[in-house]
């Protein structure tokens, strides 16, 4: 420093090239803050609206104006090439795969078809396309109830808005045919002025509020979790009073959340969903309690919100946004897991299979015990057994097959919680063998002795003869279902959308319907 | 600074002034320095050797003169004050807490005696003192045999390289009173010349060549786990060839280290630790398989090593050194987990308790499972049952209580690795509850009807009874034993011991013995 201060004080111009080159720094950092700024301006622009979005506009297309990027990540819900360890993927069987499920599920839906989950750009074609929605023929036919199509779209407010919350639970639900026609989206859980988290459908709001909670003092953070909470969840149709036959859609959560806690609720109110074919036990199916398994895990311990790992934030040219494809955050480990965790993604891959591996084991054992259970209740009730001898086993088997749905129906349980999950597959294992027990006994006193004989149920198509479901003519009547019903639902549909504001959708991709 | 440098040109004391400023500077940094420096000359100082120790010296307090602050850590083993939430203190009788145990292990010694584990400094003392080493008259009487010594002492290698391996394997647990006196400790796990890690046990070894590895290349962090490896496994007694008739402590790891790896290996041999007096099955004693289990978690996982929470470094004085208070992580969390993990205390703690909570109460309904199966067995022999009518049940009940000690004999297992231990366990619920099922169809057949009575062993002293044991006469032999017998052991050592060179040790604190 001397010497500078020495040649500057002997030579003046000297420190005119020392401003010189300060002017040249201060100006290089102007550039980059100008770089910085452009970005900014670019996210401005983007945030921009567009259209004035209507309440309850169920078109996803429309919002699509005023939030491209996440639309666009929205629809790339429709690729189905991730591959776990163990689905195969998305188009796979499940009852192909684990003809398990078949007798587990025998007089029920679901064992008559039952595939690999799908991103939600699909809510609304898979529901028409499954064996499970049967065929109906008009607005007061088939199998399941209006009710079946609350999480399925952004139509749902809509309509709830527009004919009542009980209204729109009443009657069939081909009655809704014409009017449910968007896939799951924007408004299911965006504000459409603010574009903030919002909860649209009632039970979730209702469950809270049953247990003196406000859902409406809750954290941005928590939104994050609790959108999807209003239908990842377990639930069930409660037809009592106040509701006078109307299922309406009712959250178990009174007692609290565990596996007991929601086991007991249905117990004191003898609530059933279907009694089963060949044990004759009364059942409850596990819907999808994904929200209540993942609260007893360590993710929801530090916080971490359901959008953290399957909706994190992206970059695209400097803007940052939610992406909307939601997936397994295992095809997205550098935005999801790696935010937190430093390890490799064939490392952190590693662990989570580790996990999984183990609880799927255990539930494979559960699944192959019930499949037992059901056939050898069916054998009692075959060498003359009653219902007050069977009664405690039916009980078993109950809540054995609760346990074992409530930790495979919570589909991402054997990650989220795999500690609670394998607690819950532990006391499904010990009353399975319970039921077991209690069989035994039965048909000892009704004079069998040794193992008892047990059908060959061990593919799909085996299985469902079993139980006598005939597929041929399920098949049958879906495809003409989906050939003479279903375009005139989607006829009625568009002509109502066409009444609608247009704006300038027609020049934008077509939705998924 | 144009102002000052104006100043100094008009005032050229100002300047020396400056310049006298930033000599005190310089010289404060150089007082920090010095501070450093002499921090660094008191580790300097501790890491100095003060005696020459011998290959196999045994006696810890020759040690401490080298390595003070080690020994001091290692000697505050002695505090028994942590309290679990499980566990209450270490003085806890577990047989009084959990009376299953007594069933679970009828006809075997752990049903005599089974205290809460404590400190390395115990090993000794503990060892004597429990009943299960019963009250040897003489060097050839009682009931277990001289191997059991093998992980307690020091004094071990120094006896092994003595006599041999397989002369120290020889003979009763009495026949080396007076040569095992001094607790687990240094030159179990220390080079008397280097300090660097060793293992000084040969079933460590032995196992891993059977595998085809070598010990020897093992890293300083897997040397970290290693030496704790040389006693927490589980290991048996191998009596066979080459052995003939010598109890030769082996590690069971030939077909690998899982559950299911360790029970084939005990099948294919028809190993068994005892024949339950009850039930009659051939049982394996699960010891404690704490290194086996703790490599299926995720801590293993990430490559920590046992010293880095249960021996984590510590700093006294400006020296660094691990801290050989061995001990729960839960009691000493800010130099264990909070180095990794950035939560509180509290947050850490819960987060375990939610875990252990899960995996204990599915350990409780094995456990409770067990008790039943047990009696069940022995109800049936006493129907009149045959061994060929008994044969399957038996297997059962072997395979689901080396499940469960499996679980609870690891000890840290439920924190180490939870979701291993909840599928050990979720199997051992299935097999105990097979074997239910088969006695129920051996009682059924040989015309019982209906539950089968137990008996009532809800009590330490009503299940010690019941199995018949005479406790009071146990008792009173081992007061004889620590009365009569102890005393000599305690004799012959210490003048085997003052023939030993003596450094100063006569003016430091006595060790346990």
């Amino acid at each position: 420093m001397n010497t500078i201060r020495k040649s500057v004080q002997s030579k003046p111009w000297l420190g005119w090239i020392l401003f010189a080159i300060t002017a040249l720094i201060v100006f290089g950092l102007g550039l980059l803050t100008s770089s910085i700024i452009e970005r900014r301006t670019e996210t401005l622009y983007l945030d921009q609206k567009k259209v004035e979005i209507d309440q309850f506009e169920p078109r996803n297309i429309v919002w699509s104006q005023n939030y491209p990027k996440q639309y666009e990540s929205y629809m790339a819900t429709r690729d189905t090439s991730f591959v776990s360890k163990y689905n195969g993927n998305a188009k796979i069987d499940q009852l192909e795969l684990f003809p398990e499920l078949v007798i587990l599920w025998a007089g029920y839906g679901f064992s008559k078809d039952y595939n690999q989950p799908k991103g939600h750009v699909y809510a609304i074609s898979d529901i028409e396309e499954t064996l499970r929605t049967g065929a109906p023929t008009g607005p007061d036919d088939g199998p399941m109830p209006a009710t079946c199509w609350t999480c399925k779209s952004p139509d749902v407010p809509r309509m709830m808005d527009k004919i009542g919350v009980k209204e729109f639970y009443t009657g069939k639900w081909a009655s809704h045919g014409g009017e449910v026609v968007n896939p799951i989206g924007c408004a299911d859980c965006h504000n459409e002025k603010t574009m903030e988290l919002q909860i649209t459908r009632p039970a979730l709001v209702e469950a809270f509020e049953r247990q003196g909670k406000d859902i409406n003092v809750a954290t941005h953070q928590e939104m994050r979790t609790l959108v999807c909470a209003q239908c990842h969840v377990e639930y069930y149709f409660n037809k009592e009073k106040p509701f006078e036959g109307v299922p309406y859609l009712t959250f178990p959560w009174d007692n609290g959340m565990t596996v007991e806690d929601i086991e007991k609720y249905y117990d004191d109110i003898e609530f059933s969903d279907w009694t089963h074919s060949l044990s004759k036990a009364p059942m409850i199916k596990a819907q999808h309690p994904g929200y209540e398994i993942f609260q007893t895990g360590i993710h929801a311990r530090r916080g971490v919100a359901c959008a953290d790992c399957h909706m994190p934030y992206k970059s695209e040219g400097g803007v940052k946004f939610t992406d909307h494809k939601i997936q397994s955050p295992l095809n997205n480990m550098s935005t999801s897991c790696q935010v937190c965790h430093r390890e490799s993604e064939q490392e952190l891959t590693n662990s989570v299979y580790a996990n999984m591996d183990r609880v799927l084991e255990i539930r494979g054992n559960l699944e192959h015990l019930l499949v037992t259970t059901h056939l050898e209740a069916e054998y009692a009730w075959k060498m003359g057994a009653t219902e007050d001898q069977m009664k405690l086993a039916l009980m078993d088997i109950r809540h054995a097959q609760w346990r074992w749905d409530f930790a495979a129906a919570s589909h991402g349980g054997a990650f989220h919680a795999p500690v609670e999950t394998l607690r819950v597959l532990g006391t499904g294992i010990q009353k399975a063998q319970d039921a077991r027990l209690k069989i035994a006994s039965v048909v000892f006193e009704l004079g069998h002795k040794g193992n008892i004989p047990l059908a060959d149920v061990s593919t799909k198509s085996k299985a469902q003869a079993y139980i006598g479901l005939d597929m041929d003519k399920l098949i049958e009547e879906k495809k003409k279902f989906l050939k003479e019903v279903l375009p005139k639902w989607n006829e009625a549909a568009k002509k109502r959308e066409d009444a609608m504001p247009q704006y300038d959708i027609k020049n934008k991709a077509v939705s998924m319907k």
